[in-house]
C-alpha cells in the first residue's frame, strides 16, 4: 500500500510529531513533580494555619511573587523537643540519661540532694516533667563526660532503638507529630533548607534526624559539649569533656547560633515554648516575608494538655502575630499510629 | 510537487525522527555538562600531584568504583591564609585590625608592652609576619568588642573593598590562588560540599566566601567570638562580646570543630601549615578513600618561600603519605592577575 503526502504535509506532519514529544516530555516532568509533592499538608485540618503556611510557601517559591525568595535563602528552623516529637513525660533525652544517673549515684552522694539529680533517684515524675533545659545539659555533660563520642553514641542508639515511651508504647523516634513531618517534607520539597535548632544535646538529635526527619547532622542546632581529639591506636577519638560550650541552645542562645552555623536569617521559625521565644522574634522582627509557628499542646486526649513553660510565649504570639497552631484543631492527626 | 511512500517507510521515518530528537536532547545534556566542566584544573601543571587529585575525584564520583562516595559523603575541607589565598606580609585580617588597633591604644597604655600589640604600635613586620592564631584572635577579640555585628561588617566591608595587598596592589580578597579556586570549582562541579575551615575570624571570611570561593555562609567553620542577642528599637542585633568561644579554630580544635558543625568526616582535607596537621590526621587515618594536600611556599618569585609554622606539617606528610603541593612546581600560574 503506497499513501502519498504533499512535500508540505511532511513537513508539518513532522513539526507535529515533535512538538507532541517536547510536550509529553514536558508534561511528564511536571505531573511527576506534583505526583511527588501530593496535596501538602494531609493530616493538617483545614483552617486559617493550613492555609497561612501554604501561602506561604507558594509565595516564596513564586518568582512572579513580590515574596519571592531565592531557595539559598529558603531557611526553616524547627525547635525540637515539643515541636518535632512529644517532651513529655519528659525529655526523651532524660528518658536515656536515668539509668545512667542510677548507675554513677554511688560516686556523687552529693546527688541526693542537688536537683535535678535528686528527682531522678527519687523518681519524681512532677519534677521531671519540667526540668529546665539548664538542667537538662547539666544531666548531658555529667553523664558521659570522659567516654568517647563513639561509646556515648552505642549507648544512645541502643537507647533509641530499644526504649518505648511509656503512655504510647513506641519506640521514643517514633513519637513524631505526623503533621509537623508533612510540613518539613513540604519545605523541604520546596527548596527550604530545614534545621533543627533544639536546646537538646546535638550529638543526642544526630542519631535520629536523618532517618527520622530527612535532616542530615550538619543541619542540627543543638546545645554542645566540648570534646577533645586525640588519635587512639591509629584511630581517630573525640573525648567528652564536663564543659558546656556557651551559649546555650535556648532563648537568646538560638539567634546566636542559628547566625554562627548559617549565618542567614530564617524565613521561617517554628517552636512550642518560651525558649523558642528569640529565635521566632529574630525570624519574623522587621524581617519579610517571614513566618512563625507556635505548636500549642492543648490536647489531652491525643497528646498532652500543658501551657507551663510556655505561658510567654502564648502572650507574645498575640503581640507579633505569630500562628498558633492548636493540637487540637489543626491536626487531624497527631502522630503516625493511633494513640 | 507529491511524494510517495509506503505507510511503512512512513512508522520507520517517524521512528527515526523520535530518536534523533532523543538522542540530540540527551546528547545536549551530556556536552553541556562537558562545557561547564571543561577540562580540569587549567592552572596546575601535568605531573603526580594533579594526577592524585583527579584520579580521587574519579574515583570517588563513579558508582562502578570501589572506593565511590556518595555525594551528601564528599565533605571536603580547606584552610584558607596561606591554602585558599596568601598569608603574607601578615594574615590579611591582621592588616585590617592594624587601624583600629592604633586608634584604640590611647585607652590601652599596657599595649605598648604587651605583644602581639606592641607589634602594631612598633610596626614590627616581622613579629606581624609570624603572629600565631591565638595572637590573631586576641586582636579580633579586643579590636571589634562591643560592636554590633553590623558595624563589625561594615567595616570589614569596606576593608576588603579598598584596602590593596602591598606587594600584588591587588585588593586583598583577590589574591587567591588560582589553582586553587579550580579545584575548588572542580569539587563542586563533582557534588562535593566544600567547606572552609579556618583559624581566622568566622565573619571576616563569611564577608568574601561567596564572592571569592563560591562557599556559602553556613559552609565556614573559623574561630568565634561569643555574640549576645537583643532587640534594640525593634530590630534584632548581635553584639559582639571580648570572649572566645572554644575551641579555637587551630590545630587539634579544626577536627572538633568540623565534627560539631559538619558531623561527617572529611574526605579531603587541605591546608598549609602545623594549624592544620590534625585536620588533615583525621581525614586520612584509618578512613579510605580519603585525600590530604598540603601547599608548599616555595615560590619566592611569583609569592612567598617560607617554612617557618609548616616545620612539622612537612615532616608528618611524608610519614602520612599527604601530597605535598609545591607552588613553584605544581602551579603553573599562581594568581589570576600577573604579579
Amino acid at each position: 500500500m503506497k499513501t502519498c503526502f504533499k512535500l508540505t504535509q511532511l513537513i508539518k506532519l513532522t513539526q507535529l510529531i515533535i512538538i507532541v514529544i517536547l510536550l509529553t516530555l514536558n508534561f511528564s516532568k511536571v505531573t511527576m513533580a506534583q505526583n511527588l509533592a501530593g496535596a501538602p499538608l494531609p493530616s493538617w485540618n483545614k483552617g486559617t494555619n493550613k492555609q497561612t503556611i501554604i501561602n506561604f510557601v507558594e509565595n516564596v517559591t513564586d518568582p512572579e511573587n513580590p515574596n519571592y525568595v531565592a531557595p539559598e535563602f529558603r531557611i526553616a528552623t524547627f525547635d525540637n523537643d515539643g515541636t518535632l516529637w512529644a517532651e513529655k513525660p519528659m525529655y526523651f533525652q532524660v528518658a536515656f540519661a536515668l539509668s545512667r544517673i542510677r548507675e554513677l549515684a554511688p560516686n556523687f552522694p552529693e546527688w541526693k540532694e542537688k536537683q535535678p539529680f535528686k528527682a531522678v533517684l527519687e523518681n519524681d515524675q512532677q519534677y521531671l516533667a519540667n526540668i529546665t533545659v539548664n538542667e537538662l545539659l547539666e544531666i548531658a555533660m555529667v553523664t558521659h563526660a570522659g567516654m568517647s563520642q563513639k561509646e556515648f553514641e552505642q549507648e544512645a542508639r541502643e537507647f533509641l532503638d530499644i526504649a518505648k515511651h511509656p503512655r504510647f508504647n513506641q519506640l521514643y523516634k517514633q513519637v513524631i507529630y505526623q503533621p509537623m513531618l508533612e510540613l518539613l517534607t513540604y519545605l523541604q520539597n520546596n527548596q527550604f533548607k530545614t534545621y533543627i535548632c533544639s536546646g537538646g544535646g546535638l550529638d543526642f538529635i544526630r542519631l535520629f534526624s536523618e532517618e527520622a526527619y530527612r535532616i542530615s547532622p550538619e543541619n542540627i542546632i543543638g546545645s554542645n559539649i566540648l570534646k577533645k581529639y586525640k588519635i587512639v591506636s591509629d584511630h581517630s577519638q573525640f573525648i567528652r569533656q564536663p564543659q558546656i560550650i556557651e551559649p546555650i541552645n535556648d532563648k537568646a542562645g538560638k539567634p546566636v547560633n542559628i547566625e554562627r552555623f548559617i549565618g542567614k536569617k530564617p524565613i521561617l521559625a517554628v517552636g512550642n515554648s518560651d525558649g523558642d521565644i528569640e529565635m521566632m522574634q529574630y525570624t519574623v522582627i522587621a524581617h519579610q516575608p517571614s513566618l512563625a509557628l507556635l505548636v500549642h499542646h492543648d490536647d489531652e486526649m491525643r497528646e498532652y494538655r500543658y501551657t507551663t513553660g510556655t505561658e510567654k510565649a502564648l502572650k507574645l504570639a498575640k503581640k507579633y502575630n505569630w500562628s498558633v497552631i492548636s493540637m487540637k484543631q489543626d491536626f487531624k492527626q497527631v502522630f503516625s499510629f493511633s494513640p
